[in-house]
């Protein structure tokens, strides 16, 4: 028996070939060599397209039509929505939709199913799948600067080249376009929130309508990110005072040049009076009356404005409060056609932070979440963290506002609060790197993104495991299927066990590892200066922002460790709804992962495990370290599976995880252990190195990993 | 109950202080403070120093009487042998011995007694000791160059300053005495086998005539390591040949002036036509011709020669079958003052090897072993190794000569063969260091040394207990002691019990685990080029001896990996004694922890284990890095009960032990690999870092660390 199972396992991979693949494309890996019938009566840019996928790959065999209908079951879907259906006999596949771009969703769809293994004869027969966004508008942010570099970005340069555009048309704008396309993705923002005025150009306007036109036959819509001073920056003019009538003009000539190159142009994403850049409170004018300057000049080409709720500074007010004491105030201010963007949580896109309490606080406000899928404080593309189980935890969160159940998911997705514009955006992590994101693991973000801005309720278990088929299982071409059907599949089924132990062991649980090993239990922000890869909770910049230092976030001392936000400290507890606000606030009832974060804890603080709170944070670090070996041990089961390029290239990353977790773990635990003054728990692993030669280093931001911990050749 | 333990806990060591100590006092760490009446009828330096050291430190509250006595009973224990007895009533204490030295040792046994714990009012009054050592010469080689560095060493640099003697006499040279006479030491040859002609000169003869004259009074006797070209290099003669005429005057008159200087001088050991060294096969003369030219000018002053074994060359002939087929056949043919020195393994000091053959094959000629107390092969000062395991190892190793129980101890102690010249060595580790020996733990070795040279019947066990008391324990003044005798009587069961711990724990797995993480079943000689500290089994240097690199030992291929020393192979395992030979010669047979010396195994060789060769390596490797990790878990358990100085500096080196054993576990996993073609089973650990990183540094003497795996700043 065991013979026979080798042989038909060699056979299967002889015959379908684990070939090297460098990723480049993506989850779409769509075998050649189908030869599907499918019906289409009416011609479009975007239907051509749903045809033609389904030409060159469905291998389902039977004959498929596609047809737009407006019909009441799917005008309630919406343009993107769409049905899907075999006929009675199970001899034929409709896919209806009330627009053309819902066809073109059904037809990924469809395609999805194939490629995951979830279309057998049976299930095909009764087909009967209906589905619509959660979200109106599902939009990605490129933090792209125009000189090719990316801001965050850890997978290369730019994917725009504006040197060569608007003549020289890479083919990669549109794979990109296809791939946003292929999991509902129906937005992007190009150019970074640190804008240059430069972006509103007429030469840059040129260039982005070049990638505007390649983009919409896959229903992808292009949005700028603009610089609130471009009338005096760009536009000469004296002031860039948003209620000054030659600013207003400005930007209603700016508006109408962009239109009549781009008429479905999106509109604007604008961080102000953040940060450094410009904004309407430099005029004495608030974020709404900003806002809304530049809504009303796009409100006739149905544009919105996309206005991002992430200010702060250093005064006196704890950071985490500032956004929610800026932004709430102003709810009701904004017009129709603006949607506050907030960011998960108050701070910065920490491995792990509570949800922002402006959401919900916010009624009469369109409000989207803003998640970031590049990894800027997750390791960037070394580590690997699949980022689902994170958003999920944020939509799950309840924020009360009208009750139990008052999820931000139901928050932002208009069915709490009627707002007709909804949204959701995700920081990209793309760059022009062969594999697009770097670590072949991170196109996982991405995929997880876009699936859940069109369905949130999906769980990460299954994002997972559609993307691991998708993205690792051989491709198996058409003809060769059918002749060795039977053949294949128990090998088939012997892959999907191990994918779904990658699953389960590797990507659910990659996230929470990478709390554990550098933030555990709501410590925050305690990376190195700059540039948020390692560990400095030690980091004193003479004369820096207090507020950019570690020690403002840790506030380690001989007493306990954390930050005071409850009632007896900055009360930012105090901004989130009851019950909850009473339960963060008190530190016997806040959820332990947040402790620190909302308490100042004692050293000897008893936690649930019956651990002493320093105890309870040296078995977080060091479980933090086990789980990234596991994920070695993990990942190195699957070399027979896969093809040798991506298994040595993840293989590779892992090995930088699994030394950078250990850097984290003596980091923190040798500098905090000055505090408590307790040794770590004997049973568990000890440090290797000595603090004093970790704060030697300075780490700067082209230099991140530390030479004592071994790095990256 | 539990605070009460706590107080007197603090009482404990608040009295008796956990001060800084830097471990210059080696395990002679008495207490000042007592008063004791001692009675000596004789005066002499070495008696005088046995009073003394009595008076200073005796808190027995009794008194002791120091005797010399010609009985029988103790002229059968030597010189050097003693009793202790107490009188009838147990109010008395007397050492009696045949000789002065006996005296001494009987004193330090004492103070051994008092300071490892182990006398009780009790056991005092009932105390009967009797005591002679296993071999005479109990001698330490110590590889200094008369420029001040050491062949080897890695504490320092060499303790003799040449430049200042014989004026400048450094109080370190009686201290080092008085430690080795502690221990039953009774002879130290001071400059590198690999020697200078210089020493024999008039200048260097009276530097070394002012140390004899300070070492005298302690019982320690000074050897010189001789070159064998001196008539020629020094003296100026146009040949060394020893049948010279010429060349013997030359020795008789340099034999003349070196005993008008140091009228007990030991005698030379002489490294002869080995790496470079010049001998006597140069003239055509055989190791015994030349070994008894020497013999023969000694002999009237009773002086001896230790010529060593330890010869190869790079001919076809396996390189552990050379020392054997040179010297085997000129059994019977050295004088009665020659004895062979052989080195513990027919290679070189590697962390595992079979004993070599020469033992017990000569049998018409005194041989000795000669062990390497610096760990040239075992991680230098970096690694915690207690070596009395291997030493026992070596010792109780069965050659069969004369039948069963025919062991290295009986075939070297002359029970088996019975020569009046026994002798014992031990390469030195010992440096200007503050703390003698560069590794705290280091010591340990020294010390074990001295203890298995008195009595090869001691366990490794007992001797690592011992070390421990007396280096660790707190130091405890003769009146606090009387004062809070109660007291403190739990606490210090406490700490017996914590270096129990750490005697079981580490000192005891030390070596084994090194053997593990560096060269598990029999693998050997495999370290980088020149250093011999770090992995380089893929070392290859063009033009290189090939009997230097890791390739002539390891022989790793596709088929398998080890040394086919077998009959089909070298054989040479048909040197050593039936049974043994055929033991060692069938590859089921021959004992796993040396399989891969004597055989060329397939990867997948069924081990009793159940495991195949390849998955049994890699469990071997990742065993060797969980002890290490195992020992700073222990070692730290022991941070309340030893000074901070030698704590933080043992933890230190285990950081580096730690790394330095990842970095050999994944070298050699990794580099075996490629021809095992195996994965590491997926239990195990995973390697962090990429073979070919590895392979790129070239690490040199001076910097020996590997950078990928975090150096010492």
């Amino acid at each position: 028996m065991r013979i026979i199972s080798i042989l038909t396992f060699v056979l299967f991979f002889s015959c379908f070939s684990i070939h090297a693949e460098d990723g480049s494309a993506l989850w779409l890996r769509y075998p050649t060599g189908a030869k599907a019938i499918i019906m289409n009566k009416k011609q479009s840019p975007t239907l051509n397209i749903a045809v033609s996928e389904l030409r060159n790959f469905w291998q389902g065999g039977i004959p498929i039509t596609l047809e737009i209908q407006k019909n009441k079951e799917l005008r309630a879907l919406g343009n993107d929505g769409y049905i899907i259906r075999a006929s009675k006999d199970g001899k034929h596949l409709t896919i209806t939709s009330s627009g053309e771009q819902g066809i073109l969703y059904g037809a990924y769809h469809l395609l999805r199913l194939q490629a995951t293994g979830q279309l057998s004869e049976s299930t095909l027969k009764s087909l009967n799948v209906s589905e619509k966004p959660d979200y109106r508008i599902r939009v990605l942010n490129h933090w792209d600067n125009l000189d090719g570099t990316i801001e965050r970005g850890y997978a290369g340069h730019s994917l725009w080249k504006w040197d060569e555009l608007p003549s020289v048309v890479s083919p990669r704008y549109e794979a990109y376009a296809r791939a946003n396309a292929s999991i509902g993705i129906n937005a992007t923002v190009i150019n970074n929130v640190n804008a240059s005025p430069e972006i509103l150009s007429d030469d840059y306007l040129q260039k982005v309508k070049v990638l505007a036109d390649i983009f919409r036959p896959y229903g992808l819509k292009i949005y700028l990110s603009i610089n609130f001073s471009s009338p005096a920056a760009l536009g000469g003019l004296s002031t860039s005072d948003p209620l000054d009538k030659e600013v207003i003009a400005w930007w209603k000539k700016k508006a109408k040049d962009i239109y009549s190159l781009i008429p479905d142009f999106g509109g604007f994403l604008v961080k102000a009076n953040s940060e450094g850049q410009p904004g309407p409170c430099d005029y004495g004018r608030t974020h709404a009356e900003g806002a809304n300057i530049l809504a009303d000049v796009l409100k006739p080409y149905h544009g919105i404005v996309m206005w991002r709720a992430f200010v702060y500074s250093p005064t006196d007010s704890d950071r985490a409060k500032q956004a929610y004491l800026e932004f709430e105030p102003l709810d009701g201010k904004f017009r129709d056609n603006v949607i506050v963007q907030i960011k998960n949580g108050p701070i910065d896109f920490q491995p792990r932070e509570p949800f922002s309490p402006l959401f919900g606080a916010m009624k009469k406000t369109a409000v989207m979440p803003e998640f970031q899928i590049t990894q800027e404080y997750l390791g960037f593309s070394n580590h690997l963290a699949f980022l689902a189980p994170m958003w999920k935890e944020c939509l799950d969160s309840d924020t009360y506002m009208q009750g139990e159940g008052s999820t931000i998911a139901r928050v932002t997705d208009g069915s709490l609060f009627p707002h007709p514009l909804t949204a959701i955006a995700g920081v990209a992590n793309i760059g022009d790197d062969p594999n697009w994101c770097g670590h072949p693991f991170a196109q996982a973000n991405w995929y997880a993104f876009g699936r859940l801005a069109w369905k949130h309720s999906l769980s990460s278990e299954q994002i997972g495991e559609e993307w691991l088929r998708q993205t690792f299982l051989p491709v198996i071409d058409a003809q060769a299927n059918l002749l060795t059907a039977k053949v294949v599949q128990k090998e088939k089924e012997q892959l999907f066990s191990q994918l779904s132990l990658l699953n389960s062991q590797v990507l659910q649980k990659s996230r929470e590892a990478v709390v554990d090993y550098m933030m555990p239990l709501g410590l925050h922000h305690i990376f190195a200066w700059g540039h948020h890869y390692g560990p400095e909770p030690w980091c004193d910049i003479p004369g820096a922002r207090p507020d950019w230092m570690p020690s403002y976030y840790h506030r380690a001392d001989s007493l306990g460790i954390g930050f005071d936000r409850s009632s007896t400290g900055s009360n930012a507890a105090g901004q989130y709804h009851s019950p909850l606000c009473e339960e963060l606030d008190n530190v016997d009832t806040c959820p332990e992962n947040l402790l620190l974060w909302f308490h100042h804890a004692s050293w000897n603080h008893q936690m649930k495990s019956g651990r002493t709170l320093w105890a309870e944070m040296c078995h977080a670090y060091d479980r933090g370290v086990k789980e990234v070996r596991n994920f070695q041990k993990v990942w190195d089961t699957m070399e027979p599976y896969i093809d040798s390029e991506r298994f040595q290239e993840v293989r590779h990353r892992l090995k930088i995880q699994s030394r950078d977790a250990v850097w984290w773990r003596d980091a923190c635990l040798l500098y905090f252990g000055q505090f408590s003054k307790q040794p770590i728990p004997y049973e568990l692993e000890r440090p290797v190195h000595e603090l004093k030669d970790m704060m030697e280093y300075q780490l700067d931001i082209t230099n991140f990993e530390c030479p004592l911990y071994g790095f990256t050749k």
